[in-house]
């Protein structure tokens, strides 16, 4: 690998790991590395303080902050006219989260609080609060689409129903000015991401180049070395 | 599971259980937890006073209010930013909900009695008053998708029809227009229910911060518990 | 089940039947009952006059009127807030009625003599004039969509034909502005049945009461007790 | 069947025949009957003068015309309230010729010279002048999509090529807009063949009620006694 | 066949063959036809003077005005109410060489040179230039959909490539306003061949005639005669 | 194949590499050459100085500059109206690439950093900086499409994670609006990278003239050949 592209993976590793470093509620940056290793040609590796169950709005901004931070890195050292494809897979990694954020969690005010994903297949039920209570004797409920309960196949009265399913059924399609409105909200979130990392590098500049020249020297660096060469 | 993840998760919970007390249409609440189980983070668990059949448009807002009081609560005490995605699968139950009043119920003024139900899938049946007369005699009679009727294979003249069908067939795919107005409406009935559960737990704060309190204490309360709690 | 539920019933199949009892084009009701059996909760069965082969336009619209029926005793009797679930089977089935008036039996103005049915199956033929005329001879005439002609798989010139096929083919998509204005209509013509039900029963409430009542005692009335009951 | 049924076929047979009757592109009535056969209430059946290759505009229009002269008789006869299910074979017989004359035979002047049958299967491919030439040797000459040819399987210069294809290929999508020309153009045509047929009626009223009656009384005109019965 | 199908047939013949002659970017005539074979009423086949490798935008335009040059002789003839379906072949060649113009070939100058063609199957790659530089070593290297190699199925660096691929993936969907732009385009080639070939056969109705009336004699005219006659 | 097809594939394949030769961005020719080989009229190969494993902004325009060489050679040399079809597959990759510069690589201003890519199938993961790091113990950690981790088919908490994932999942289909800035932006790029080519070949016609008889001559240029021709 030349020098030149060495220098724009240093930058774009630096500059996730730095947004990380200046977002309170990003995780912490545990690696930062240039070595190239199978398909990957550097890696930013975080921990979180402890378990995560649900993320909260402010986070989920936070991680597409940090997400973008590669990108802002390359436009801010290199220019608009420089920037590179190295960015795709944080692009797809960002627009997921922003569009669950919108079509999923409720968190765009625009769209309010519809689930409103329309993606060919449901999605994993993600990692968030799930309030089904198995009933300990061995019966069968089944809650179908339409919240009717249905007890060993045999079609049973509603009388007692825990407020939430566990596979809530098919996705809907959306109409095509719902579609639209998600797909501006996706795109308002992510701008305001993006000019979260490109802010915070910008403001910040003298720790992207140092960080950035120790990844050319050093290749890699650990979390107590990270944070020894932003606190120097 | 950390102090601050277990206080949301709480006030979730307590959200949920919290609306369903001040609504009357709503089912009774038979217990709150916020113990893990399996998937679950939490659950508040609930029992009708009696067998339901069918559900009134009032009994379906109730239960919108409901569904989204655990996201409502989350926002009244910790602010928009920290809004978690939490609320994923009660924001999918309640949408389906809004879908079928719109869709299959007639209950949106905008949409009329119209059946516009266009998912992929028939869907359920529903629990709904299905006045299909299965004739005493072994002939089988079959209602087409155009209302004409066969017995045993054979056409036969229309003499004789019940007035329904058990399964009226395929769903018709709506307009672009027809599926604009069904989106709104439902926005309009999510944003309905969630200015009730909001207003509901803006009034009664300080039930929703002894409730919550409660719950990290205890980690569960049984109905009794609840209901003491909120009459002390 | 509890009263409240088995008196929405009595009024939601009162309704049916009472309508059906003032419309000349409707069928005659043979019975109307709320005992439960299997899925069902209630039935109101009709007995043509006569074998039926065609409908007549206004016939269709009693039909949608009658199955409106249920859900305007509802609204009427408990307020529009009170209407139940009960109706959708109702919805789905007058729904298809009219969407086959706008698309397949040329009954809409707007859209006029076009066969304009874009469902994804076919639909059934129909139990209306079929005037194809099955060769005495043993050969095997095809009228493929074209149009066109061919006997025993060989291409014919087309000398002979009868007025009609059998199977005219596929669907055809039809554009977003056709599927808009289609909707409309749909939605037009359910309205106008929606008005004629309302009114109807608004000016024979006494009746309808009278029904329930009897309804709710005897659970079950054949043609001549509620003949009788409504001449009194 | 009823007489009242029995007397709407009469007419809508009737409406065909005479609607053929008048026009002089239309083919010639072969025979008439309100004799139900099989699934058939009614057949008007023609016999073409002379073997058919090709058709006119004209004699589409004609065709068009004859297919509506059913329904048209109907309303003039019973009124627009009275129209039946009847109709539902002619209109998906007549929508099939408008929209391939749109679409397959550049006959609307809107829509002008272009193929743009966008329907799931290509369709047949008509019985029309098909130009092309299976060179004697027995080599085998395909003509792919894009007008390339190969011979024998092998890449050939397109040195020599017969004006035209066999089966040039699968439909392509139309853009939304071209769709709505499309089924603006259909709705013309078929308001311009109904518009013939309702006039040709209406000037031939006596000849309509003469047939009518004759059919109920005898359920069945050959080609001569039909004749014969219109000049009277 | 009657003697007027065999007149229209003429024309149409004689259309394409007479067009071809006068513009010097079409192929030769090689052969007109009005013998039925197999499914054919009549063929007009080409001859070029070389083999043919690419093709310019002024010879396709000369293709597409051939090609209706059948269409617009009878509309001459015989008037536009007497146009017949046997232009459907004619038009879906000239509709898929005008598309492909638009959509592949960058010939359009509102689309520009963008590869739009959003067909279903990626259509036959053509017998265009195709640089396509196999290595001579006995290396599988696959050029990906991103343009990305790889070489044995392994990934290796971009070093080396021959700019082109050999199928360069699946087609895409296009915008609803770029498939309008497109189809506004393909109409206005198609309405511009129209017109040069309809200018053509009126400024030499003359030989028009000519060329019919010895077709309905002679049934086959080959290059030979075909010239002699026009050169008379 | 004739001495004017060889003139046009001269001018085309000196237009690709002359485009090339005057871009300080684009790679090295390395062989130009208009010898058929295979379904290969001709090919401009190209090396580049090192392994490349990101593109540039500035790269990737160079290379539709030069992927549209050809066409505009064609077009400066001959005219709009003899432009050939030879450019189809010139057409197919830089569409490509520009596609992918607006709906995966975050270069196009007006889309942003979304990532768009609605294409049926997911495509390659191209040769992009891939930040995933493969824990050295052999569990088997899944990040799933919303970015939660489940280990052995265990769900864990999210406490550890790298920012980024291999295959972050399916498509998801776009509005009818993004999918029409998209389809612009592509234009627009193209239309610029047109411009580039153009405007390169214009200004250097009599090194474009010098080669393509050169090819003519020789039919095949090597790398020093190519070289020591433009610096004569």
């Amino acid at each position: 690998m030349s020098e030149s592209e060495r220098r724009i993976i240093a930058y774009h590793e630096g500059g996730h790991a730095l947004v990380a470093y200046h977002l309170p509620e990003a995780d912490t940056v545990n690696r930062v590395t240039i070595l190239p290793r199978g398909q990957s040609l550097g890696v930013t590796q975080f921990t979180a303080e402890e378990d995560r169950y649900n993320y909260s709005r402010q986070s989920l901004m936070a991680r597409i902050a940090v997400g973008l931070g590669g990108r802002a890195a390359e436009e801010l050292t290199f220019g608009a006219d420089h920037v590179t494809t190295g960015a795709e897979n944080d692009l797809q990694v960002v627009t997921d989260i922003a569009r669950n954020m919108v079509t999923r969690w409720g968190m765009s005010e625009q769209v309010g609080v519809v689930f409103a994903d329309y993606r060919a297949d449901g999605g994993g039920a993600g990692l968030n609060m799930q309030r089904i209570d198995n009933p300990a004797q061995s019966r069968t409920l089944i809650a179908d689409e339409s919240g009717n309960l249905s007890l060993n196949g045999q079609f049973i009265p509603a009388r007692q129903h825990a407020f939430a399913m566990l596979a809530p059924g098919a996705n809907k399609p959306s109409s095509v000015s719902m579609a639209s409105t998600i797909d501006l909200e996706v795109q308002r979130i992510l701008n305001e991401g993006y000019a979260i990392a490109r802010t915070l590098l910008q403001d910040h500049r003298d720790q992207l180049i140092k960080l950035a020249n120790s990844l050319m020297e050093q290749e890699q660096l650990d979390r107590k070395q990270f944070q020894a060469l932003l606190q120097e």
